[in-house]
Order: C-alpha cells, then structure tokens, then sequence
C-alpha cells in the first residue's frame, strides 16, 4: 500500500527458527516479526513496524489524520493484536502443553476461545459505531484493518463461526477486494501450506 | 506528567465489576482501561490512550522527535504491554483455572515465566543498546518507562529476581524518584491492598 518493497525472509516457527543463533542476533527475545533496514537496529514489534511505516511514507495514510480517529484506530488495532494475537503464539503453546497438559484440542479450544470471544466483542463495537464504514474506520482501509485480516484469517483456519460477525465479514472481505490486501493473503506468502 | 488532571473511577477487577452494566455500558469488552471524555465515545486499550494523550498533549514528550527514536520506544513499550501484560489478566486466570486446572501456584508459575523470560530479554537489549540512558530511551522518561515501571512492580510483588537486571532496576529507581511517577504508585492507587 505504500509503495515500498520488501525482501521478506521466512521464519519457520514449527522448526524453532525463531530461537536459531542467526533470528538472534537480529531479535534476542526470539520472536518475529522483525524488519531491518540498513544502517540501523532491527526494528521488532508489529504495531510498532505499522506505527514506524506510516511515519516514514505517510502516503496514503493508514491512520486518519484526526485526534480521536486515531484513537479509534488504535485502539481497534490493539484490542486484535495486543489483546487477542499475543495469546495465541508457538511460546504460548509450549508453555501449555508442557505444564498445562495441553493436547492439540485443548490448544485448538483456547486459540478459539479468545479468538470467538475478542472477535465478537469487535462485532459489536463495530455494528453500533457510525464511524465504521466499508472499513474499521470510514470507507479507506486503516491500520485496523490490517490487523483484522490476520486474525479473521486465523479464526476461519479454525472454523470459528462467523456468521454472527457481519460487520467484521463484509469488512474483511472488501478488504480481500484491494490488490495490496490480495497480494499479501497469508496462503501467498513464503512457508503457507500448501494443502491449506 | 502533561499536567492533565484525570477523575479516577476504580473497577474492582476481583469483584467482577468489568463485566457490570455500568462497566460494559463504558467498554463493551469489560476490559480496563477506558478513559472517559466529555463528548466522545470511551477510549480503550492503554497503548492507544498513552498515544492519544501523547498527540493531545505534546509537551513534555513522551516519544523521541526522531522516527528510528520514536520506534524503538514503541518497539520497548510493546514487548511489555503486549507481550507480557496481556498474558496477565483475570480473564487469562479464569480460562486456565477453569479449563487448564490451574490452581494459585500454576497461575503464579505461569505469570512469573512471563514475566522473567520477557524482562531478561528486555534487560539484555537495554544493556547492550548505547540508546539506553538513564531511562529506556536516553535520559528523559517516555512512554516505554511508563510501561516497563507497572511491570517491574507486578514482577517484585511476585518476587520475581531481578537482581540479573541491573539496567531494568536503575532505570525503575530512577522514574521512582520522578515526582510523576511516585504519585502514582501502584500502592497508592485507590482499591490498592492496604497491607502490601
């Protein structure tokens, strides 16, 4: 959406990429994702990563330009990263399944859990705000929105009902209409499945 | 810090009272925190507030003038906020307590794991980043402090060592003798255990 281009490098989490000596020296806390740029640090954090490209090329903007529409924004992008993706990473699965006895369902029901539960607590929000358009925020797609298609992608890989989320569904799919959205679809990108 | 002043309203997170009318008529998610402003819809999610407070009331900042500044302290903020804080809530206590049969020693397990892996990682990138001031990020108090101060007094209430922190606890100790920050001790806060 802004133009720039990427060398993406693929993690594999399932094979602990993650926690290899060469992920390392570019994020120590071992996680993803991380971008680096020439001459600098590497950069970790998602919303940090949006907050970082929207700074560096404001065009076209992915936050609007008003006090409380940003607020919005954010505050819609973190309750689908902070409060419902952070949850549900390979760390968060090992510690489970090492002290909490969770099976593959039992780490299934939790993933949906918080992914039913926080996606319907946005329906909500959304359904009754007259600030929601085409998108999150207004009829251009924002940060929110960005945040909203990985996790709406997350919940249909494990068949969370979204039937009873209409706002979320049209969004998600006018978002799936946009060319950058299209081109980024987690199924395109290096290391997705390829019987998904 | 701005110079703001705020009427507090305690949620009594033990009672339940997140998820009373009163409380979901504010936040339909029955999460804290909400700030409240006359005229406008609640505001959620406490990245999004700090960043609204930060734009509304730009002095003093709380965010570098420099954009690779202004990332690495979004960068900091969130590896405490959202990966670590929002592993801890009552509504993470209450999954795992009724579907992982978690009992009060597994709980305080699972919420010192988090605490120390995230926090040794913090504290080895601080040590080694010569960003690193007498605070997070250069010798003023930003956002990040604000952050990481919540998190190093929840690890100390779970005695959580932090004596391999050497950066962490100097950088705690010295927002602890700003005068913005002793006033609000978590200890000071209303609904605070009085025999802490």
């Amino acid at each position: 959406m802004k133009g720039l281009v990427a060398n993406e490098r693929f993690v594999d989490l399932e094979k602990g990429e993650q926690t290899s000596p060469a992920y390392l020296s570019i994020n120590p806390a071992g996680v993803i994702p991380a971008l680096v740029e020439d001459g600098y640090p590497p950069l970790t954090q998602s919303m940090a990563i949006l907050e970082f490209l929207e700074e560096k090329v404001p065009q076209p903007p992915l936050l609007p330009s008003d006090l409380h529409g940003r607020a919005r924004v954010r505050s819609l992008s973190a309750l689908l990263v902070t409060d419902t993706n952070s949850l549900l990473p390979p760390r968060v699965k090992k510690y489970l399944s090492l002290h909490g006895g969770f099976d593959e369902a039992a780490w299934q029901a939790w993933q949906v859990h918080w992914l039913t539960s926080n996606l319907e607590s946005l329906e909500r929000r959304l359904a009754t705000d007259p600030q929601t358009g085409r998108f999150c925020h207004g009829d251009t797609p924002t940060m929110a929105d960005i945040c909203l298609v990985s996790i709406v992608f997350r919940a249909q890989a494990l068949q969370v009902d979204l039937d009873s989320m209409p706002t979320l569904r049209d969004i998600a799919a006018n978002c799936a209409a946009l060319d950058a959205f299209a081109r980024a679809h987690p199924l395109l990108q290096e290391g997705a499945p390829r019987d998904a």
